[in-house]
């Protein structure tokens, strides 16, 4: 395989925006990433497009790449319409890395797109079930509401129950919970594309409205609307050019989730010991990571099966401050999806926007000093007991 | 990039199956193709999954080949869910194909599977609708509305528009258009697998019910249930096995549909000869091709595009006899779209099965005598002037 470096990226902010179409936040991804990698869409061999409930939010299937990019006068070149519920944005850029690494091409284009807020509720709702195995969760749906329970935390609910767990297994606290929270909703007031921009005290992360013990709402990823996109090229292609620093990609590794062996590893540890293996780094050498955090218990699973310390001290990392800027192990410098948001279908590109703005020095007042290696790990969908898909990356300059 | 074969292919029968999920669809494509390949699904490096309605159907999103695997047991490998509408299930062979020839891994899955009968019209309805750009369409429909017109029809326009044009331009006939679609219902009575295998004659063609000038219901595809799969594996995989003769990919090609240059080729003239180009096959070197027949007018189109005759020459061949079985370059032997039927999601693989079985010398009473080399064309969705994405097979022993 060819080495593989990313040459471009770009996003929206991400937030609510009921008068912005999915093709408007697509284009402004697009152009972004393609004017930051200072090409024009002529020389694209390839664009790679994930999303994951457009079908729900407006009935639109099938070619969701092709109705957004034509109006950007991208046609030709093969697209590749993918899925994988929340992570189906760091599978376009895995569709996108193997087509340039095998040699199908040169430059490649891979976007993430979603919109969530809908007038009609339900809307959202369905595209959550999407996510899942639809049968199974309409019957978990049924039972909820025969007793009585609200089924609209179902998901949450699910981190709840895996939170609790550690903390019995481990004297995790929820204050350590709320330690992450706080910490990602201070990153996210230096992030000017943040969804949410405010600062929350441990205190005050404690304080909000809980929706499932020991998750409060300000530990919880909001849904929201947003759009991302890298430019990915050769290493000969990368040699020919001026312009900004080409990151390279060290691992691109895809999962699925699986019933658990008698060792329990998860897909995270999984695809973190491939990624590792691939790219020589251990997970000392980390400099910064975004993580996929839908709730704050999702960041400190994640602190520990990515490596960045022993299983059961996911707590006390967070407290100690080793993963807020200026730690030993930045996590979430972009304030990650509790605050800087998440829109499914976008937030893996904009995990490697972030990474790359990282290691390009451009992160402005977030910026983790002398970072030269990055990770992103992006989890989406849930058939029990894991997620039912997900993919890590690896990069440096 | 590595040479990749085809050992194993499976489908269902395609027709209107109410009571069968499509977890049980895609199980009976998946051991079925395993089952051929002579593997387990252990061995499995990767699966691609292409569906294009679900989402309309039942409200299934994200991940769908999740859903439809993990009951099989097949789990933590990377799954990639693809749309590309009528083209998904060959995306998923084109990306099973580049996991293989990369050296991503040594066996891959890759799995097309569609649910169209709903006792809901409306849901068909939106299935394909969502193979469009659905803002676009909307506006067409309430056109439609507006002027009396029968919006069920719009997309069956589309072709019906294109027929009238060839026949202005060369002089072909709607008795031509029929005698292609007396072939293949004729050719379908030899599958047992095909939705409808009643034989048609020219006459019978032409007195059924008029869809839209020139096209008559007989030669229109109809919507249908049905999954098919295909197991792919590297040259070193091939060496060390038993077992059914193995089917080399001799090209996989994907494309997008654009606005039409000034030479006006377009998507499926620019991907045969891209695919030409990458086998060193010629048009006359292909022994059998499964063309993507959603009318009888797109095989006329297709058997021009792919170069069996020179255009304006489509009708003429088809009424020689020459794409029937027995003939110089026999066209969809399995039935075709027509008649085989037009499960969405499923049609580009199940192609590739007939492809398959042919080239063994397993196609029973429907056999072309001594078939080496043989094509597939799967187009799908539309974004006005060409189809939205469309791939091309070249297949060989």
């Amino acid at each position: 395989m060819r080495d593989v470096y990313i040459i471009g990226v770009g996003m929206t902010p991400f937030g609510k925006f009921l008068d912005s179409g999915m093709k408007q936040l697509a284009r402004e991804a697009v152009e972004n990433a393609l004017e930051d990698a200072g090409v024009t869409s002529d020389e694209l061999g390839l664009a790679a497009v994930g999303n994951s409930g457009w079908g729900a939010y407006a009935g639109q299937l099938a070619i969701r790449g092709q109705v957004v990019l034509r109006p950007l006068g991208i046609g030709g070149i093969p697209v590749i319409n993918v899925e994988n519920a929340c992570a189906c944005a760091s599978t376009a850029l895995h569709n996108a890395w193997l087509y340039v690494a095998s040699g199908q091409c040169e430059l490649a284009l891979a976007v993430g797109m979603e919109k969530l807020y809908h007038p009609e509720k339900s809307r959202v709702m369905q595209s959550f079930i999407g996510g899942t195995d639809v049968e199974e969760s309409m019957k978990m749906i049924a039972e909820a509401l025969q007793s009585g329970q609200n089924p609209h935390t179902i998901f949450m609910d699910i981190y709840a129950r895996e939170a609790r767990r550690h903390m019995e297994k481990y004297g995790t606290t929820q204050r350590q919970l709320a330690a992450i929270s706080s910490k990602n909703h201070n990153h996210s007031t230096l992030n000017p594309k943040a969804q949410y921009r405010k600062a929350f005290t441990v205190e005050e992360v404690l304080a909000d409205r809980e929706v499932a013990f020991p998750l409060t709402r300000a530990m919880c990823s909001p849904i929201g609307d947003g759009a991302a996109a890298a430019v990915v090229c050769s290493g000969d292609y990368v040699k020919g050019r001026d312009g900004s620093r080409p990151v390279k990609i060290l691992a691109s590794v895809l999962g699925s989730g699986m019933d658990r062996g008698e060792d329990g590893a998860n897909i995270c540890r999984r695809l973190a010991l491939q990624a590792y293996e691939l790219s020589g780094v251990t997970p000392g050498d980390v400099d910064v990571a975004e993580v996929h955090d839908a709730t704050a218990y999702a960041e400190l699973a994640a602190s520990e099966h990515l490596g960045f310390c022993a299983y059961g001290e996911g707590g006390s990392l967070a407290e100690s401050g080793a993963t807020s800027l200026g730690g030993k192990i930045p996590l979430n410098p972009s304030g990650g999806l509790e605050c800087k948001g998440h829109p499914v279908g976008a937030t893996g590109l904009a995990q490697i926007a972030e990474i790359v703005w990282q290691l390009r020095g451009e992160a402005g007042e977030r910026q983790v000093e002398g970072a030269r290696i990055g990770l992103t790990q992006n989890g989406g969908g849930a058939i029990e007991p894991e997620e039912a898909a997900m993919a890590i990356h690896i990069l440096a300059v």
